[in-house]
């Protein structure tokens, strides 16, 4: 919820600080979510908050700082949704694993969003300071997914989590993107019956996804006798 | 080569025409190397070619639609390249198509890097007639590559095929962003020793994921019965 902006313009008190801070935040959470991230600018997130630019410029360096510690605290989200539900799977089961690594994901499009800008622009355009705390709880954040999924899936090594968050990702970040096409690519499918086909549907497509990449990853640790 | 902007101010004869038109692509794509494709703007792509922004503006509409014409062009270009060398593996080979696979992708760095912008903003700045052809020329190229990976590795279907060029296409646009980082990056890399250790390198980590994903779309199609 955002304050409101006729009660303080500048925040000076502690709370207010605070309070303004985790405004800012809610609106570029909702902005991006109602715009895609690319199409966020300061001024969107100012706007939504009530104040101009500038008063954000106190809190956040750049929007791409906004959107880089978004992006970190989805990653602990991310890894904090997985606790509870992983903890109810019993060993060994892969498919349980896809299906909740799949929904985890799809309830956060957001993070799905952040996670093609964050490489490609967010960490470009902020200080080394704001890189390094955004890298720590990545890695933070990976730290207790790969723990989480271990205690499921023990023959999985550490490397091979790293290997499953990798692919997974990449593919959860380009599966959002083409499915969020723009107005052009949706007339164009709804028009050219050679083209309609070619549209896939997030959570079934990483599902299955997440499903192939954990088979290979508990392959390779399994030997290899039972591929041709 | 760019033809000598001297010579001609603009492009009359139909061999002129083609002439700058290759140029005008050739300019895109050395400055799409150089410098990243979201750094390049259709005034550098002009002063490359040696004629002002306007003059390009009669051959394509926007930068986005010379560049989503250059990722149709890779994808194809991509598909020939995987023809001749798929030939020679012998059937069953699946180290020797991940091998080629990671090797071919490694060796087209600007398809990788558009392979982020084509859904991002390529697809978002053109026509709908621009589109189309892009995704015609794209499921033609995935055609031929599935009639190729098939032949050495049969157990696949089409269906499989289309996961694996998914999976491994948006696994190679996650690295290669991942592996060409910004120089704040760079000196983070160099000076925490918390991250050093988590720069990846481009070759070897594609191969080892599409070894991943092959191993377990052939654990798909084998059953399931070995995986615990």
């Amino acid at each position: 919820m955002a304050p409101d902006p006729m009660t303080f313009r500048r925040a000076r008190r502690p709370e207010h600080k605070q309070q303004r801070y985790e405004a800012i935040l809610a609106a570029a959470r909702s902005q991006g979510l109602l715009k895609g991230v690319r199409n966020v600018s300061l001024a969107d997130i100012a706007a939504e908050v009530g104040v101009h630019k500038s008063a954000l410029l106190r809190y956040f360096e750049t929007r791409e700082e906004i959107y880089l510690h978004l992006t970190a605290e989805g990653w602990q989200d991310w890894a904090d949704a997985m606790r509870g539900d992983l903890a109810q799977l019993s060993v060994g089961s892969v498919a349980g694993v896809a299906a909740l690594i799949a929904r985890t994901l799809a309830d956060r499009p957001l993070l799905c969003d952040l996670m093609t800008h964050a490489p490609l622009t967010l960490e470009r355009n902020v200080s080394l300071e704001a890189v390094r705390s955004f890298k720590l709880a990545g890695l933070a954040a990976l730290a207790d997914v790969t723990v989480l999924i271990r205690r499921v899936l023990p023959a999985l090594t550490d490397d091979d989590v790293r290997d499953l968050v990798w692919a997974v990702t990449a593919v959860a970040a380009g599966l959002w993107q083409v499915t969020h096409p723009p107005a052009t690519l949706v007339a164009l499918y709804a028009e050219d019956p050679r083209l309609g086909h070619t549209q896939v549907e997030f959570t079934p497509s990483l599902q299955r996804l997440v499903e192939v990449v954990l088979a290979g990853l508990l392959k390779r640790e399994s030997g290899g006798e039972c591929i041709h």
